[in-house]
């Protein structure tokens, strides 16, 4: 069994305070259920977990109805930080789940195929995340933006979500952050290399397509161009 | 005086061979044409040296006649590298020239604003680049597609053009550049850098409007939305 946990639980503070940027329109839908649509419609898929704040299940939940969303099987609310929503997310899933998916909900753009390629690595190697090579010059500041030095790009990924997870590694990885309470992880894949385990690796799916994270209103326009809306 | 050194020479691998993607269509103006307009339309430049391949020199020249480029002081033909083409834009720039501003002509949506911030910072500091914060997660890998581990991205920025500097900064670092055959410098602030010269601030101006490199058709139509064509 594989389960999706999509991450809507964020603050969205680029947008402007009491805005939920999961809820905002592209097109006559919402952030979210473009997401929600992309792992509905992915073949791979088989459950979904919804991570939203508190406030937001109702709304979710008739927005999940409205939108047809028949893999949905939970609605939970998530925590204060990335890594508590997730945790949150992993222990709604049912407990036959093999594979765990972790998406950022602001991310409407993923595609079918993306899941499909990244779930395909993660029941491969363990572990696996969407990502693409750096294109832009990476600069390092050491302190406000005054240049230190150029970052060799040639190594250098940017990743995103989804990354797909055994599910037992994911619930370890996250049992062990949850355990030290200043331990911070930026993505699923950090909780997982924070772990330690030896033989665990986390391959890239390489991918080009926009999947960029809504975090202001140019990206909503641009999302609009990518999903042609 | 301000001028401008628009970079589009470059090979374009990723569109297939033989595709210029500089001279590529977004709308009804190929893509060098967008940027071309840009320095156009901002009051704080100056002067223009377009740099091509030297079989595109022709093409170009008509191309600016066409669009109005009434600041477009020269054409000359770009080297290999990236490098060498910055170097060969500079040389040909006016005598005159204080400050220089280096952009990549496949970077069409850039706009007057964000070239007049980057001129005004390098006015004040000497040399400053366009820039964003990271907000992906970035993951380096030693080798291959395999997560090494995950870099602390607070301190990173991914760089864009324009870039500007004093002008005879500039040409101390080209100049620098050049007589080291194997060196490589991936944009002109790491040619300064490299340079090492105390005392040289390079500053980044923060910018979160699209400004992407094209580099693959789906790039051409995220342009097309935010160039609202």
């Amino acid at each position: 069994m594989v389960t999706a946990i999509l991450l809507a639980a964020g603050k969205s503070e680029r947008m402007g305070a009491g805005t939920d940027k999961a809820f905002l329109n592209i097109g006559s839908k919402p952030v979210i259920a473009w997401s929600l649509l992309a792992f509905e419609r992915c073949p791979d898929i088989d459950s979904i977990v919804l991570v939203v704040r508190k406030e937001q299940k109702m709304a979710a939940q008739s927005l999940a109805r409205m939108f047809g969303i028949s893999k949905l099987s939970r609605i939970v609310a998530g925590g204060t930080r990335r890594q508590d929503s997730a945790a949150a997310g992993l222990e709604a899933a049912d407990i036959d789940t093999r594979i765990a998916v972790v998406h950022d909900g602001a991310r409407p753009c993923v595609t079918p195929e993306a899941i499909s390629e990244t779930v395909a690595a993660a029941r491969r190697c363990g572990a696996a995340v969407l990502g693409r090579r750096m294109i832009d010059t990476v600069k390092y500041a050491a302190r406000g933006t005054t240049v230190t030095r150029t970052e060799d790009r040639s190594r250098l990924w940017t990743v995103q979500t989804p990354q797909a997870f055994n599910a037992n590694l994911l619930r370890r990885a996250y049992k062990a952050l949850a355990a030290d309470r200043k331990a911070e992880a930026t993505d699923d894949a950090q909780a997982v290399e924070m772990l330690g385990e030896d033989g665990v690796q986390i391959k890239i799916v390489e991918s080009n397509a926009p999947n960029f994270k809504i975090t202001t209103a140019d990206d909503l326009q641009l999302a609009a161009a990518v999903l042609k809306v």
